[in-house]
C-alpha cells in the first residue's frame, strides 16, 4: 500500500517547527506495513495544497495523508485546497458541525468555519481537540486530512487511519538494528553489497558517525514480505552474516 | 530568491530519522532573506531524485540544496540521480579526488565512488567529512547537493550555500513573536484577519495549545521586504495591535 504524507503549513517552510509529525507517521505506517513514498512540506496556499495533492494521486498514491491548516484562522487553508484539488465546493457539513459544537461554543464564524468541509467528504472525530477531520477520494487515492497539533493528529490517526492501513496492507514489515563499533563503513560498503545482490528484497542501511576519533557505524537491516516469518528469517540471516564479517575485521558489535 | 530542499535518504520515509536537515536549512535560508517554496523527502532512488530535482526546477526554484547520498555505500544515490536528471554520466572528477584523498586512504572502489560527479559539476570541499559536495545548473536552477550527516551538512552549507543566498535575495526578513495566556485561538483569529487584510505583506501565524486547562496561543509575526527597517517597524506595529486587543479580552502576554 502506497502512502504519501503532505505536511501543511508556512511555519514548517521558515524551519520554526521541526516536521516530527511527518516521522511519527511515517514510523507507524511503516510497522502497518504501508510503504511511504514521499513526504512534501508546503505552505498555507491553496494552489500548492490542491496541486501537491494531485501530483501525489498521479503518482500512484493509495493512501494521502495530510496534517496541518484545519484549525479556525485565517492561514487554515487545508480544506479548502482538497476541495480545489476535487473540483468540488467547501460547504457545512451537518455532522462536522455536530462534532464540533459537542466541544466548543460555535457563534464566531472562525470557529463555524472549522465545519466546513469539501462536498462529499466523510468527517472524522477529533477525540483530543475541537477541529474535525475528514475523508475523501480523489480518482483511486483516499485522502486523509489530519490536525498539525501532534496530540491530536496522534490520536485520530489511531482511531481513523490505522484501520485503513492495516486493510489495505498486505505486506509485512520487520526490522533489526546493530552498532559497530571501530569499524568504517566503506568496509562494510561490499559485505552490505554482496547481501544485497543474493537477496534485493532486504533494505539495509549504514549511519556511520565518529565519537572520539572512533568510527561507529549504526546498521539497520529490514524486508517487507508477505510473510511476517519469512521476513524475519532473511532479516536475521543477513544480520548475522554481516556482523560475523564485521567481527573478523575487528569490530565490537552491539545488537539492539 | 525561490529555494527548495531535496531531502534524500530511506531511513526519513521510514521515520528512523527525524528531518531535522530540512528544518536547519529551512530556518537559515529564511533568516538569509531567501524564500523556501518546498521541501520534499523522498527515498534513495534514482529516478525518484531524477524527476524530483526536474519538477522543483520547473516549479521555479532558484536554488535546489540537496541532503544525503553522497556516501561510499550502494545506496548512496545521489550524484547518479542528479546526472541523470541532467542527462549527463557520472565521472571521476579530478578536484574531487584531490579532496577525498587528502581526506582519506583511496583504496577500495567505494571510497572512490564519492568522488565521482555529473559532467560539468564544480565539487564543494567538506570541511568536516570525506564525502565531497556538488554544485550543478539545471535550466535556471542551481543544484548544491550536500550530506546528510548533520555536522558536515551544516559546515558546507555555511562555506558554500550562505555566499549563494545573500547574493541572491534581494529581500530582508524580519519577525518576532509572542505568548499569550488565557485567550482561545478563535477569539484572536478576526484581529489576525483585519491586520492581515490592512496589510497583505505581513506573514502572522497562531500555533494555540492547552496547558493545565488554560489556553496559550504562540503567536509569530513576520514580514519579508526590500527593507529591513520598513519590515521591523511593520511586524513591531502589528504586533503592538494585536497585542494590544488581546490584553484587553483579559489575555496576558509574554513577548520574547
Amino acid at each position: 500500500m502506497m502512502v504519501e504524507v503532505l505536511s501543511i503549513g508556512n511555519e514548517l517552510l521558515m524551519g520554526k517547527t521541526v516536521n516530527t509529525n511527518a516521522s511519527w507517521i511515517a514510523d507507524r505506517v511503516t510497522r502497518l506495513g504501508g510503504l511511504i513514498r514521499r513526504i512534501t512540506v508546503i505552505g498555507d496556499d491553496l494552489d500548492e495544497i490542491a496541486s501537491a495533492l494531485k501530483e501525489a494521486a498521479l503518482r500512484g498514491a493509495k493512501l494521502i495523508i495530510t496534517t496541518g491548516g484545519l484549525g479556525p484562522t485565517h492561514d487554515d487553508k487545508t480544506m479548502e485546497g482538497i476541495a480545489r484539488a476535487l473540483n468540488v465546493p467547501l460547504e457545512l457539513n451537518e455532522e462536522a458541525l455536530r462534532m464540533l459544537e459537542a466541544k466548543v461554543r460555535v457563534r464566531a464564524p472562525q470557529v463555524r468555519k472549522m465545519a466546513y468541509l469539501p462536498r462529499g467528504a466523510k468527517p472524522l472525530q477529533n477525540p483530543v481537540g475541537a477541529a474535525p477531520g475528514a475523508l475523501v477520494k480523489l480518482g483511486e487515492a483516499s485522502i486523509v486530512a489530519l490536525p498539525g497539533v501532534p496530540s491530536e493528529m496522534k490520536a485520530m490517526f489511531e482511531l481513523h487511519v490505522e484501520p485503513l492501513i492495516k486493510e489495505g496492507a498486505e505486506e509485512a514489515f520487520y526490522e533489526a538494528e546493530a552498532t559497530l563499533i571501530g569499524i568504517y563503513e566503506a568496509d562494510l560498503a561490499p559485505i552490505m553489497e554482496e547481501v544485497l545482490k543474493r537477496d534485493p528484497t532486504l533494505y539495509i542501511k549504514s549511519h556511520p558517525k565518529l565519537e572520539g576519533g572512533v568510527s561507529i557505524v549504526k546498521l539497520h537491516v529490514a524486508c517487507r514480505s508477505l510473510n511476517l516469518e519469512e521476513g524475519k528469517r532473511k532479516v536475521e540471516e543477513a544480520l548475522k552474516h554481516i556482523l560475523g564479517i564485521a567481527k573478523a575485521k575487528g569490530a565490537r558489535v552491539e545488537e539492539s
